[in-house]
């Protein structure tokens, strides 16, 4: 039984890796467009912030590592043809050869590609999208050798924030273009003005509203200019307004698109075509509060999701259980962390929610280091169910390991108020004998008592 | 209607805060034996280590905060007898004046006492338990002023631990006798010889099996002898063999005493006798695995119980949902922390446990800081149930807060499979795409299929 694989990044490998440890007679081949197979493309921003020295170290695993394991990787092979009756893989190597590769079962994999907006002049050199090695080996080499004193980076989401925070720690003058005006839109507005404070605080500077229209060239510099013929100079100009579903591959095989482009797919992870499954940043996400699908590519869900593939294309029987949408990101010495959904996401899902915010030290105030954590719950007035949760802390304060333990009461349907029968642990240098969770739970439930 | 509550600790401190929270109209009365009320015992070690420099910062609250709320303090105030039939409480304060005190409700949260083992000599100058503020003051002052340069420590429990960290930060060459042979007997074995091994590391000598029988004085040292007559000598002593509830008060009163002479209580922390509650470190406490009570004093179950004895004494309905056991403990940079059952413990309870190790990185490993730990699982082979889990990590690696996410899914009585099935937070400086906790359940999970 011949298992192929397209795309060797997290949803890839972790597909072949599962297919092997369940079924270790099927032979595996996966196909990597490019030869960095299971990079940790989520460390990017650390690589070019130089806290990462060595670009190696990224790899989940080495290549000997995968092939260790039984698994045949095909390198710099593009695949560019799925014929599903002839259940039949087309793919175009370095050198423009044509390989036919026959599956048996096919995982597709293909992930996401940076968003280009519809700017004129993003084929200039020194502007950059971020979201594999080659962009990183680009954007890295360009740093080194034009020594660049100043970027823009349009979008205001997760690898605007990470890079705006990597190119400061670089020594470049940042300017982060936000054109809507808000600041990581997956928090709450007013949270996002805690980032923006943060951002400034380091020196860089957010614009709101300016849409780049065309970005030019004069002298050495970018030229960028918006509608209003605003103008904004930058060495180097960072585009990072999104991704989006890599899935011309599967629409061109009649594979079935959804939301935004991904390709739809059961909780078994098979597309609607049999013997091909889909994993990762091209498929739609289920979310476990909305009841639906959606687009929602994070690493923590391609992991997941690979798994269940690899499992059910070797022969086995697993199901994604579906995200909740937990996400956490530093920003300079700030964490910002959420799962479920937040009170406007609540209320359009027909929730009735509540949200309360309260603010607590991480750990005893007389223990050296404590700060301040400010933390949102979102739960139904009527089933008192826990919806949603937003933390925004600092760095060491064990703000992603806090949201966890909101996103496992989550998981769990539990109610708000019953977070503070959960038996957390307590020392004065790591907590407080209630969790700031707990902290949090009870002045929702003082709220929701006074609001009855 | 007139609460009073005897002992002005977490428990008691709760219990009048809930209580004065859901009934404004109850008058509440606390009786607190020293002049300390609601002060963070759990910080003494760290106190005395000089990492907190003020004592008056361990107060939860100042006594000012405390009256703010309309509750009234009774401090020097001795409770040395409690009439059920006449409702009253008597005290005595400081001058040894003695007052009745009639209450319509009362709760008793008289903590625990050190143990003073069979030791002749425990009386002797420089032989100290640690339990109380005033312990902690007599500590300290025999630090400043005799400038010991040894100690040696009974016991080799929480305190012990935290203990032999803080006096070694003190600049004294810190002994340890472990009477059982084993380090925090509350971890597998193993586990503790991780924590010797970090002692060590730090200077701390670990004896094993060394039963203190009398303490001696000899030139201005104190000499500690054995059953063998082998002979330690220190210039400084803490006993810190255990801790056993006060419960004369209550036992004289006609309440029923149970597991180690502590307090039986229902779960909403009634007392055998009508009006009367107890809650803290002098009751047994329901543990939810065991599904039985036992004595296991914590702070944060005491702040439970108290607030459940609370607001049950003023008028409402609320009930312990019990402890998973949940510990964490600092020792040096070492981070121990345990939630549920151990392997040993399972099967004392008629499970059939597999128990399983991983090691994993804290976060990914590319990003600087990242340190690897241990993870423990213990879950029943019928049903897959989680049962259990210790962690052994680094300060900074988000140990707490991973035991914590373990402890909520041990609440919720989740299958370790489906620990891969949350939807934890990643970013590659505080995780990885799957958690250590999924990592662990992930190899609890292989071995368990192996096992079929």
């Amino acid at each position: 039984m011949h298992l192929v694989i397209i795309g060797g990044s997290d949803a890839g490998i972790s597909a072949a890796l599962r297919a092997k440890e369940c079924n270790p007679s099927v032979e595996v081949t996966v196909l990597v467009a490019d030869r960095f197979p299971n990079f940790s493309i989520c460390g990017l921003p650390f690589y070019l912030s130089g806290e990462v020295p060595d670009w190696r170290t990224l790899a989940h695993r080495t290549i000997e590592e995968i092939e260790g394991e039984s698994i045949q990787l095909f390198l710099n092979h593009r695949a560019v043809r799925i014929a599903p009756k002839a259940r039949t893989v087309t793919a175009i190597d370095n050198s423009q050869h044509s390989h036919e590769i026959e599956y048996d079962k096919l995982i597709i994999a293909t992930g996401a590609a940076s968003i280009r907006p519809p700017i004129e002049g993003l084929g200039l050199d020194g502007v950059f999208p971020l979201r594999w090695m080659g962009d990183a080996f680009a954007l890295e080499k360009y740093i080194t050798d034009r020594r660049p004193k100043s970027a823009a980076i349009l979008g205001s989401g997760y690898i605007s924030m990470e890079m705006a925070d990597a190119l400061t720690r670089r020594g470049l003058h940042v300017t982060v273009l936000a054109r809507s005006g808000s600041i990581l839109k997956t928090v709450d507005s007013d949270l996002g003005e805690m980032i923006r404070a943060k951002l400034q605080e380091h020196g860089v500077r957010v614009i709101d509203r300016f849409v780049v229209n065309t970005i030019g060239q004069k002298g050495g510099n970018l030229i960028l200019k918006n509608d209003q013929q605003h103008v904004l100079e930058a060495a180097l100009v960072l585009v990072a307004t999104g991704a989006r579903p890599v899935t011309e591959l599967a629409r061109d095989a009649g594979i079935l698109l959804g939301d935004r482009g991904a390709i739809q797919v059961s909780p078994a992870m098979e597309t609607n075509i049999p013997d091909i499954y889909a994993a990762g940043d091209c498929v739609e996400t289920r979310h476990r509060l909305l009841r639906r699908s959606t687009y929602l590519p994070l690493g923590t869900t391609a992991h997941k999701q690979g798994r269940v593939a690899g499992e059910n294309a070797s022969g086995g029987r697993a199901e994604f259980e579906g995200s909740s949408g937990t996400q956490v990101v530093k920003i300079f010495d700030l964490i910002v962390a959420r799962t479920g959904l937040r009170d406007q996401e609540a209320i359009r899902e027909g929730f009735a929610p509540l949200t309360i915010d309260s603010e607590s030290w991480d750990h005893k105030v007389y223990y050296p280091g404590a700060t301040k954590m400010r933390i949102r719950i979102t739960g139904d007035r009527k089933t008192h169910r826990l919806l949603g949760a937003q933390i925004v802390g600092s760095y060491g304060a064990e703000v992603a390991k806090r949201i966890d333990v909101l996103a496992t009461a989550l998981f769990n349907e539990m109610k708000v108020e019953d977070l503070n029968k959960l038996d957390l642990s307590y020392t004065p240098p790591l907590g407080n004998p209630w969790d700031p969770v707990q902290m949090a739970a009870q002045a929702w439930t003082r709220k929701q008592d006074r609001a009855q």
